[in-house]
């Protein structure tokens, strides 16, 4: 068995992925805004949950958003419709490896969760170079689940972490992506390779956070995949159950979450630089 | 075989420990500065690492700093007079749990990595507590080395890390204690305590903090536990040789490192609120 795409398609994925895009926009869009005019493309837009938040910090640059499923596709048009009326974002289906653009089609490309799905991120950034003009920038950002720290912490806890890892892994993709993103953009060619973290930390003081991204962003990440990670082999009823218990730990009144998302920005170098 | 204190004491540490300071001291102090005539106690100040930059920040502050250790002290006491002349530090040998003050003598605690070193740093906070006048501040820093991002990863360079902080476990303190600050302090009896994460990352666009914390604050660190490593029998020399040689791998060319310190500022309650 195998599993080809451990986050979306179901309706509460869906909100997980709106709820996460809401409460982390200002973290992770900070920075990111497109001038009037220029042609911006979304390679890997998924149900839309960062669409949104693109067209809102770039209301005049001609958004493009790709994705290969059709469903995710419809459900970013329509949350799109419902959060931005009026937005004119063209949309595509598409495979990433595969894209129908011509070369320099675009002035910013803006690729967010996507990597860690990839068998070959470094591939992909390559392909996608080709539809960046020389001068244009390229914005990815990626998680790692590397840099989740728990407390209370405990064994079964990581354990779960650990699980939907390799569960990531499986599906041909990488949750501890974000630390590498340097390294990927640099040999796919990229130039001006600037990586930041940017770090959530949860605690009781600030209940919108564990609500919105301890409890339904980080915690329904996990207890999404217990059918894939059962069917997988990876853990037990048992096991997987008293690991997400424990997990929940963290979002109680003297629990904490840290976890760290990387944002880099990279320029497809001039013509005539060293490619 | 016990391990008294993991960090400190000899001229290397002096250096490295100078060298982190330095190197992070933007990144560690933004936001701390005590007014003219306030009445300022850092707590376990060590080779005075950190004095320097408090007394930088706040030239107008009244302060005071204590260390257990007589060595330390003198060392902090000449790298002060060497980086400010004129400063006028109260320099103070003492114990944490018995500091030779009385109540509410000062406006402002500072404790920077010194709770990780503690048996019981709930207690020791408590302790300090007395000391802070009603409506006073403390700040505590600390790091936690669960936040360790490498790249490239490897199984031999996670387990010298973890073997440091066994080793520091064995030595009474917590190298993860970074993610427990809120609750620590709450327990302690701070009221509006405000924790927020002060991440570290490194790759090789940014070659002065490969150099300064990559190189020589955080593989340093664990280049200088390999004799107490081997005497209490964690690793064996061939083992920590080549997790040390994995470690430094993070510095080279495609390497990457994330590290995440807490910084937390907190309040003694006023007259009257509950203690």
């Amino acid at each position: 068995m195998t599993v080809d795409y451990v986050h979306g398609y179901s309706e509460q994925e869906t909100r997980r992925l709106g709820d996460q895009a809401d409460i982390l926009a200002a973290l992770l869009h900070q920075g990111t805004a497109y001038p009037a005019g220029s042609r911006v493309l979304e390679a890997g837009c998924g149900v839309g949950a960062q669409t949104v938040h693109l067209v809102t910090g770039s209301p005049g640059a001609h958004i493009t958003a790709v994705d290969v499923d059709g469903d995710s596709l419809e459900r970013a048009r329509a949350r799109v419709a419902a959060h931005c009326p009026g937005a004119a974002v063209e949309w595509h289906r598409a495979d990433l490896f595969d894209l129908p653009f011509p070369d320099a089609s675009f002035d910013h490309l803006f690729v967010c969760f996507v990597l860690e799905h990839l068998w070959d991120p470094e591939r992909a950034l390559r392909d996608l170079r080709r539809l960046l003009r020389p001068g244009g920038s390229i914005t990815v950002v990626e998680g790692d689940h590397g840099s989740a720290l728990l407390h209370p912490d405990g064994a079964r806890a990581r354990a779960v972490i650990d699980c939907q890892v390799r569960l990531q892994a499986a599906a041909g993709g990488d949750a501890l992506i974000g630390r590498r993103l340097q390294p990927l953009l640099t040999g796919a060619g990229y130039g001006d390779v600037v990586v930041r973290p940017r770090t959530v930390y949860a605690d009781r003081t600030r209940p919108e956070l564990v609500e919105g991204f301890t409890r339904n962003t980080f915690i329904a990440l996990f207890e999404g995949v217990r059918d894939d990670a059962l069917a997988l082999g990876l853990t037990t009823p048992d096991d997987w159950d008293r690991g997400i218990a424990e997990l929940r730990r963290i979002a109680d009144d003297d629990g904490t979450l840290h976890y760290t998302f990387f944002k880099a920005v990279a320029v497809n170098p001039p013509c005539g630089a060293p490619r």
